[in-house]
C-alpha cells in the first residue's frame, strides 16, 4: 500500500478495543486460520476500525477454555466432532458471544439446538466453512436467495470423492484413485466417512436447512458412497457422453422435501459435469432466478480458513442473523428419477424380450437401449425414464433372479438435460 | 405452507409498521419487482417480522417523486440512465433513506459519489443486481471474500454478446447471431451499447472497485467489442480446442490496478469456457482461494427482479455498509497478454522467416505456429507467449506493411491454463 493510499484511508472513529478471538482447535485449519488472521488485521481494521485479535487458543494439550469464554467476543471452533464442540458452542452463545464454526458433524446433527440458542440470545452464529470450503454458498443461500423460493439444489460437496471419480475416469481403477487421494493428502488415512457419503450427507442436510427452512438431521438423508464403483461404470459415462459424479440432492418433492446423495450421471451440459479434482459446486434452481452455480476449492486449510476469516468479519460488521425457525416439511424418502441400468447377461436368445417385459410390469419406462459386447462379455445398458425408486429396485431384483443374469445389476440416477 | 408449518413460525415481536418501498422506474425489471415483491411479501414478514409494500411507483408519466421520497424507508432504483437517477439517489440518501439500484451505469461513473453520501448519512446502498443479474457476484466481493486479497477477476458480464458469440461458435454470421439475438428479445434495437463491450466495462469498473477497493471509472476501462469478430476466428477457436468469449479483467499488475473488456480465447478448461447463451459468470483468483466462479442468468426481468428483492431483504435485515473510502491503485495500461494472431498471407517463400523476424525485434515470442490452407486461402496462425500489448501492436503494424500481407493480421487475447 503506497504512503498515499494508507493517507486516504479513514479509519472508522472511536472503536480501538480489539475484536477478541478466541480459537478453539488448531490442526490445519486452526493453524491457517491464525495465520490468515496475521496477515489481514491490518486490512480488517483499515476498512472495520477495529482489530481482529487472538486472545487465546485451545488444543488438546494447552489452553484454558474456561479464560477464553470469558476473554472473547467470538469463538472460532474448526476442533471438529460432536463433544466437547457442543457444550462449548452452547456455553460460548448463552454467553453473549459470537460463534464461527466449520463443524459440519455439530451442525448437521445439533444446528437447531445451536441456531435457537443464538437467536435467543440474539448473537450471530456463522458457519461458511462447513460446506465447501471456501464457496461461498452457504451465505448466499442465507442471504443472497433469502427473497427466491428455491426448487432445488444439486450440489458436489466433497472433494475427495471427486477427486477419486476424476481419477477413475481417467482409467485408475478405485483402489488405485483412492491410494492416490491419500498420497497428495485429499483422503485421509480412514477414508469411510468421505467415500461412503456421510460428510456428503452432513453437507446436503444443512445446505437442506438454509435452502428451504426445514430442519434436517444428518439421519434424514439417504446416502450412497462411491466404493462399489468400478472403472466399467466410468467408461460407460464416457460412452454416453456423461459425467459420473457424487451428487447429493435437495429438492421440494409433492408438498415435502427429499435430500439424498447417490452416485448420478449427469449431460455434459450440466454445470456439475466439468467439475472435476478437489473442486465442489452447488447449483441451485428456481423458478425466479432459473439456476445460478458456485464452484471453487471444496477443501484445502487455507481456503477454508479464508471462509472462516470471512465469518469473523461479517459478525464484526454485524451480518446476518442465525436461521429463522423451521418451517417443517414432510421428508420424501421414495422420489423419481430416471436410471441408467447395467445388465451382466447370458448371450441368448430372449433377454431383452424377457427383461423389458418385468420392467415394463414394474412401470419402468425404456428411454434408450444398448447391447455392447458378445458371448461371456455381453451387456445391456439402459437409461431409463424418471420412475420411482422402489419400483425401479423392485423391478432390478425379479429381473435378477433371471437364470441369464450372471451379476446383480448396476443401477445408477441419471440428471438429464432440463435447461436449453 | 401447511397449518402446522404456519403455527410453528414464530413470528418476529413488536414490528408491525410495514417497510415502505419507493420504486422508481417500471419497465420490465420494476414490473416483476413489484411483482415478486407481492409473491413473497408473506415470507419476508414471516423471516424478518416487518412486511415490504410498495408506497409508490414513479413512471416517465405518473407518480409524484417528491411523495414517494417523503414516504419510503427504501427506494428501488431500476429507471437507469444518469439524470435524474443520481438526483433522486442523492436526495434520499440525503434524507436518511436507504437505496437499492440495478444502474450500472450510474454506478460505474458516479459511484464515489454515491458511496460517500450513503456512508455520510449512515444509510445502506446496495446494487446486487447491477452486474450479473441474479449470480450473487457483488454481494459475494463486498462480504464472503472482504478478508481476501483478491488478485484477478474474469468475467463474462453481457448476457447479449456471449448469446451471440454462442450462436457464431454454431456457425452464425455476426449480422444473422445479432438478428437472432434481438428476434429473441436479448438485444436492443440499438445493440450498440452491448455489442461495443461498454455495457461488459461498467461492470467490470464495479466489480473492480469492489474487489480492490480503489475507485475505477467507466472511462478508466479499455473496452473492445465483438462487432469486428468473424465466423473464422470461432472456427479458428474450435479448432484449437480454445471458447472464444467477450471478457472483462481486473487484475494487480505491477502495484497498479488493470482492467480491461476484450474478445479472449480461452483453454477449455476454463471455468468460463463452457458459459453459453445469455449466462454470465466471474471468477475470482487469489492465493488464499484458489479460484472461485460463480455463473447464472445475466438478464431477464424476473432474475433480476429477484436479486433486487435479495437487496431490499438484506437492507431490512441491517446489511453491509458501503464499501469503505476507496485506495487509489494507478490505472495500468499496458498488460502483457498471450494473442492469437491470424495473418491472411500470400504463399510465397520466406513469408514465415519474415513475420517471424519482426515479431522477434519486438520482442514478441511464438509458442506455437500453424500454416494453414494453400494458394489464396493461406493463413498463418500463431499464440504467443505473454507479451506487452504495446509490443504486440507494435510488431503487427510493422508486419502488415509487408507486401504478402493481404489483409489486416488479426490479435485476439488468449487465457491459458494456469490451474492444474
Amino acid at each position: 500500500m503506497s504512503a498515499e493510499a494508507s493517507a486516504q484511508a479513514a479509519p472508522a472513529p472511536g472503536a480501538t478495543r480489539p475484536f477478541q478471538v478466541g480459537l478453539l482447535g488448531h490442526g490445519t485449519v486452526g493453524g491457517a486460520f491464525a495465520q490468515l488472521l496475521d496477515e489481514r488485521a491490518d486490512e480488517i481494521e483499515r476498512f472495520n476500525g477495529r482489530r481482529p485479535v487472538i486472545c487465546g487458543v485451545l488444543t488438546r494439550s494447552r489452553g484454558d477454555v474456561e479464560q477464553i469464554l470469558a476473554d472473547a467476543d467470538l469463538l472460532v471452533e474448526v476442533m471438529g466432532g460432536i463433544e466437547p464442540a457442543r457444550e462449548y458452542l452452547l456455553r460460548a452463545l448463552k454467553a453473549g458471544k459470537h460463534v464461527v464454526t466449520a463443524n459440519k458433524q455439530l451442525l448437521s446433527q445439533h444446528g437447531e439446538e445451536l441456531f435457537e440458542c443464538a437467536r435467543e440470545h440474539d448473537v450471530r452464529l456463522r458457519f461458511e466453512a462447513a460446506v465447501a470450503g471456501a464457496v461461498p454458498v452457504v451465505r448466499v443461500l442465507e442471504e443472497s436467495l433469502s427473497a427466491t423460493p428455491i426448487e432445488r439444489i444439486h450440489g458436489i460437496v466433497n472433494g475427495t470423492t471427486n477427486f477419486i471419480l476424476s481419477e477413475m475416469a481417467g482409467g485408475k481403477s478405485y483402489a488405485e484413485a483412492l491410494a492416490e487421494a491419500q498420497r497428495v493428502g485429499y483422503a485421509e488415512a480412514d477414508p469411510s466417512d468421505d467415500v461412503s457419503g456421510r460428510d456428503a450427507a452432513a453437507k446436503m442436510a444443512i445446505l437442506a436447512r438454509l435452502a428451504f427452512g426445514s430442519p434436517v438431521h444428518l439421519e434424514d438423508v439417504r446416502y450412497e458412497g462411491i466404493e462399489h464403483l468400478d472403472t466399467d461404470d466410468l467408461e460407460y459415462a464416457r460412452e454416453l457422453g456423461l459425467g459420473l459424479k457424487l451428487v447429493g440432492t435437495a429438492e421440494r418433492r409433492s408438498g415435502g422435501l427429499s435430500v439424498h446423495v447417490h452416485p448420478t450421471f449427469l449431460y455434459s451440459g450440466h454445470p456439475l459435469a466439468s467439475v472435476s479434482g478437489p473442486f465442489n459446486a452447488v447449483t441451485v434452481e428456481s423458478d425466479t432466478i432459473t439456476e445460478i452455480t458456485l464452484s471453487g476449492p471444496g477443501a484445502g486449510g487455507r481456503q477454508t480458513a479464508s471462509a472462516v476469516l470471512g465469518d469473523v468479519v461479517s459478525v464484526m460488521t454485524g451480518g446476518a442473523r442465525p436461521p429463522a425457525p423451521p418451517l417443517r416439511l414432510e421428508l420424501v424418502q421414495d422420489v423419481d428419477s430416471a436410471f441408467y441400468l447395467h445388465l451382466d447377461v447370458e448371450d441368448v436368445p430372449g433377454v431383452l424380450a424377457s427383461v423389458t417385459k418385468v420392467l415394463g410390469e414394474h412401470e419402468v419406462s425404456i428411454k434408450s437401449v444398448v447391447q455392447r459386447g458378445l458371448a461371456e462379455h455381453a451387456r445391456l445398458v439402459m437409461v431409463t425414464h424418471p420412475v420411482l425408486e422402489s419400483s425401479l429396485r423392485a423391478a432390478v431384483a425379479e429381473v435378477d433372479e433371471f437364470d441369464f443374469i450372471r451379476a446383480p445389476t448396476r443401477a445408477i440416477r441419471v440428471i438429464e438435460e432440463e435447461f436449453g
